[in-house]
């Protein structure tokens, strides 16, 4: 009844979604099996994609020929790019979405794929022969039959929701849990954990009172994730700015004798840095208040999410303590929040391909790996599927290093470090932060999936191009143009920095902290016309190269002293018990995770620069 | 936590959205609970509304208030009026809709009524106190207080689904189930039965052969189901046709023995109408093909509804039988058909207004009625709602009599004969067929809207007003405008009608067959003029009513006859025992029915005229 399948993938989140388009658009057949195909990428949680560190993720996954950008800007009600106070490195656009529209025009982009059908039904289990996947195992008793296989199950393993002292079997609100396949990958010798996130109440907009919270709207002249040629956003939507009180908590903790995560019902651990309002509340008890974001749900909604308010208390304790927040008096909620328990796989029992070590051309993405967020989903799909499509072809496998993209960072820490606890991506987390920015994430990454043949990629290349040109050009014409004191002065001066004594270069001006190249474009008119012909976002990247060239150079050193190490191989069927010289955790840790190479086994906690050297002595280098 | 509601309406089905909007539009204060606020609205098996008899109830619920008119026309993709060739009495509007616009504009309408509230969770029963409606009990353990509830749970309580030999819990595919309710509900002593119902597999529309398939385009002016002033349909999408073959009737013929229709796994009975196509091929073994209606789910997807061959037969083989219809070589599906069983309740233990009659204020609406078809449970949930609201302001009940609308007719049949078989609508079972046409729902019903003073009715009442006055002005017009042979011979000629002999009056020509107003106008100039300033649907019902008087006046005097026994009430608590007159059957059916007149006691099967004339000699009659 099925045709043999290149690559199957399981499950139509936002992991999903990614690795069936990045398959596809590698040429291979995709099956896309979903348990209902009228939930293909919703969002489980908040209507919003990207924010810090997130942000650069939705741009690398568009780099790379991904949709979650074009969808986002395609849909979105409201764009910020924040922490545009900071350095350029820490910039993040993020997006409020319209929840209903981000997943139909997914599901409108899916189909509109040549390469991808469709399935509904629920995978009950991997169908595998001699430890290679065959395909996939259904509900109804089918074998659908495929080369390689992508998990993306996201919360719904063995998802239990709990609200208080009940408990629901469910892997979303109103909908099913998925059965069946974490025992039967635990009889093929995988580790699964359990892990838990939470969700806040929907509200009725139409009972706040926007008047006494702050107003937040979209940046004036709203950004986009995609490289593409997405249609500009027009009529943002504000969110609102409220907070918790002294008697909010008061009421919440009212409620924590009945709580399942302070009576110990739930097992797993949450996100850290998600917190519930009763862990903020039991963590910072010192706090008098916390802040909450009041964001729409869409365009033709009055549903609102409470962004700052995940709870898994009784519902009646959730609403009293929810009366009390300054705006929601007379406020109505459409359901409570919850939490939910799952199942997830440490990730180190993947490769960097996130092929599992397992079972071969078997590959897990999203939830599922321990992470948490739809950017961290999606990237983890855009490279399962590019690497089930690739082995499937028996072509060399695409992995991405730290120094290149957050992408790389996310999944190296993952297969090496693992998690106990959902991960989600921090700029932080990242040792190249000033060559990570979402600002030339198609300069860093586009000629890559160009090189793959990734197809569809709709113009990025050609503006790519064009981008890396225009930069180039403005530099130069920076680089060349002298400009002498009484020209300047009055600008320095304004911004406050120091007056010219002599006659110097552009670059060196713009190098300074306060000076901007809009600046100079206003005070020196043929600059102005130089620039003219460049789109907003070349003279940017062009602004940034420049100003920040110190640091990106030595960033760019310090990977390649990096790379050096990253370049050497090691093989993956070495036996680290016979290198005595290594620390017995260094080999343990070296035997489980087998690292591919020195790099990566330099990253591994408890393997030390002296374990390094001492395999660096093996290999003979 | 909830304020106490004047209605509470359970599910968000066609007959809860239906009876949330009708009880707010009089003016209750209504709170919608449903297991998921995704899928309001959701139409569960085809993407069409309206139809033969059905297209009628659409247009009655619109002049009624309602919104199911408004939203198809709103989201429709393509639009017909059927039997545009019989006479006026048979036709009726049928829209191809788009599946997730209908859901989310119905949702919206719901979000923008200031008196419905919402909340997302099951109910698994209904709180009574003292034999009188408290309330509903959800799944959270939650009491909400209402002093009225409507309960629309369509297919949900305790809903199987069987494909083939396999069974899964669900409401829907990929829905829950609702438990229960039904429990609880045979606890206080209502009887419960079982029904099911069934629905073809979705096909992705990208591997189909249209070519080889009979399109079937919408009306070139397509009309719509809303008296208000919807927007006209634009970019109509078209449907095909094709057939099965003795081919596919033998491949569907193999599974036989899996089929949970006829090994007996299925107990409840299912629409005989709406057979399954294992059931059309296995009853009409003779027939050498089945016609299959290709219908598109909607604008912007390739989902493919195949109208025709609803299925519980095991998967494979529901595939391999679609693949040799013709244009379906190549087909690829996206689920499989299935069939669902599911609770319902027999509507003879409710009144006129759907009132249950052993607790007061509980409303049953929909296909827990045993009926099935979104046009069925939304004009149910229309009246459920607007009685549930009359009821808590102590106003008298709404009731519609059979000569006044489908929709009365449904219910008298619905609550005197019940069903054993999923009910749906035909014109066929409307005594007064040429009284309940299409075209003038709303002359018919929304005065009646008006003077109970239901909110929100857009015009209605307006438009209603200026069309009585147009038809009445045509009529008069072509009651007083002679003709003279030599006007008129050219045109009767054509339209193959004996020609004049004498000047007549335009009426008596129009009364002709085959002369139409409209050739009327293009051979007579100045009646042209006369017409152009009324709308279509003005000058179509002027034409009607003067064509057809004659039937049309003999049906209003059978119905007068009949309204006289309508008009004589009988006592809800009479005992029918004391009237030993009556034929025992008579005795036992009046006294479980207890019907509210003399008319709704006539049409009780076993009651006979002589047990009328009894009822009407003790009424003093
Ligand atoms: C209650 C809740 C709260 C959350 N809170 C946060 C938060 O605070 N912050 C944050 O960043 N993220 C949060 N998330 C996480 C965020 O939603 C996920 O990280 C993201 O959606 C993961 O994407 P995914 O593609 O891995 O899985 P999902 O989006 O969960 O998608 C899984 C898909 O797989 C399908 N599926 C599952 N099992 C099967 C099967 N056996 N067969 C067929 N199909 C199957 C499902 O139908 C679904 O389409 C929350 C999620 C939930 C549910
Ligand atoms: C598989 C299938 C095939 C069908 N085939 C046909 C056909 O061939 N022809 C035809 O005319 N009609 C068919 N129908 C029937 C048609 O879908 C229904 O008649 C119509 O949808 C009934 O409307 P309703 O409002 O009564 O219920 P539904 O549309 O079923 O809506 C019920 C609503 O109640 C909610 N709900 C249920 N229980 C609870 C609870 N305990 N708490 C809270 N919410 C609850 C649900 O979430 C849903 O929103 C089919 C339906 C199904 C499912």
């Amino acid at each position: 009844m099925f045709p043999t399948y290149d690559v199957i993938v399981v499950g139509a989140g936002h992991a999903g979604c990614e690795a069936a388009v990045a398959a596809a658009n590698l040429g291979s057949r995709v099956l896309l099996v979903t348990m209902n195909m009228q939930t293909i990428a919703q969002m489980s949680c908040n209507p919003a994609m990207g924010g810090v560190g997130k942000g650069q993720i939705v741009r690398e996954i568009d780099a790379l020929g991904g949709y979650s950008g074009i969808v986002t800007d395609e849909t979105m009600v409201q764009f910020r790019l924040l922490n545009r106070s900071k350095g350029p490195a820490m910039w993040s656009p993020r997006a409020q979405s319209d929840r209903m529209a981000f997943a139909l025009n997914w599901r409108e982009k899916l189909e509109a794929h040549p390469l991808i059908d469709f399935w509904q039904e629920m995978v009950v289990g991997v169908w595998v022969k001699d430890g290679r996947i065959a395909g996939v195992k259904t509900g109804l008793g089918m074998e659908i039959p495929g080369k390689a296989v992508v998990l993306t199950n996201g919360t719904f393993l063995n998802g239990i929701i709990h609200i208080g002292e009940k408990q629901l079997g469910g892997g979303r609100a109103g909908e099913r849990a998925s059965t069946g396949i974490t025992a039967q990958l635990q009889e093929l010798g995988f580790e699964a954990g359990r892990m838990k996130t939470g969700t806040p109440a929907r509200l009725d907009g139409r009972t706040l009172d926007y008047s006494v919270m702050t107003e937040q709207p979209g940046d004036e002249n709203p950004g986009r994730f995609s490289y593409t040629d997405t249609p500009p956003l027009v009529d943002q939507l504000p969110c609102h700015v409220t907070y918790t009180n002294l008697d909010v908590h008061e009421t919440l903790r009212e409620g924590f004798d009945r709580s399942p995560m302070f009576n110990g019902r739930i097992q797993g651990l949450g996100p850290r840095y998600c917190p519930s309002i009763e862990d903020k509340i039991d963590r910072f008890a010192g706090r008098d208040q916390h802040q909450l974001f009041v964001e729409p749900e869409g365009r033709n909604t009055c549903e609102i999410y409470v962004n700052g308010f995940s709870s898994s208390l009784p519902e009646d304790v959730q609403y009293k303590a929810l009366r009390k927040v300054r705006g929601f008096e007379n406020m109505k909620m459409f359901r409570p929040g919850y939490a939910i328990e799952y199942d997830f796989f440490q990730p180190t029992q993947l490769g960097p391909t996130l092929e599992t070590r397992l079972v071969e051309n078997l590959y897990f993405a999203g939830q599922i790996n321990g992470t948490t967020g739809y950017e961290e989903a999606g990237c983890q799909g855009l490279i399962a599927g590019m690497n089930a499509a690739l082995k499937v072809q028996e072509r060399d496998p695409f992995v991405l290093l730290r120094s290149e993209a957050y992408i790389g960072v996310l999944i190296d820490d993952l297969i090496n470090k693992g998690t106990e606890e959902p991960y989600r991506m921090f700029t932080s987390r990242a040792e190249y932060r000033i060559l990570l920015r979402q600002d030339d994430a198609d300069l860093r990454l586009t000629p890559m999936a160009q090189a793959l043949g990734v197809r569809n990629m709709d113009g990025r290349g050609t503006r790519v191009q064009a981008k890396r040109e225009g930069v180039a050009a403005i530099a130069t014409e920076l680089r060349a143009h002298s400009i002498t004191p009484d020209q300047l002065n009055g600008y320095l001066e304004s911004v406050g920095t120091a007056a010219l004594k002599q006659g110097v270069k552009l670059d060196t001006v713009l190098a300074r902290p306060g000076v901007t190249l809009e600046g100079l474009a206003d005070t020196v008119p043929v600059l102005r016309d130089f620039l003219s012909p460049y789109d907003a976002e070349t003279v940017n990247l062009a602004e940034v190269t420049l100003k920040y060239e110190g640091y990106i150079e030595r960033e760019r050193q310090a990977v390649e002293k990096m790379s050096r190490l990253e370049g050497i191989k090691l093989g993956r069927s070495f036996d680290y018990e016979q290198l005595t010289a290594l620390s017995k955790e260094a080999r343990q840790k070296l035997n489980k995770l087998k690292p591919v190479t020195i790099g990566q086994a330099s990253r591994i906690s408890g393997v030390s620069p002296a374990d390094v050297s001492v395999l660096l002595v093996h290999l003979g280098r």
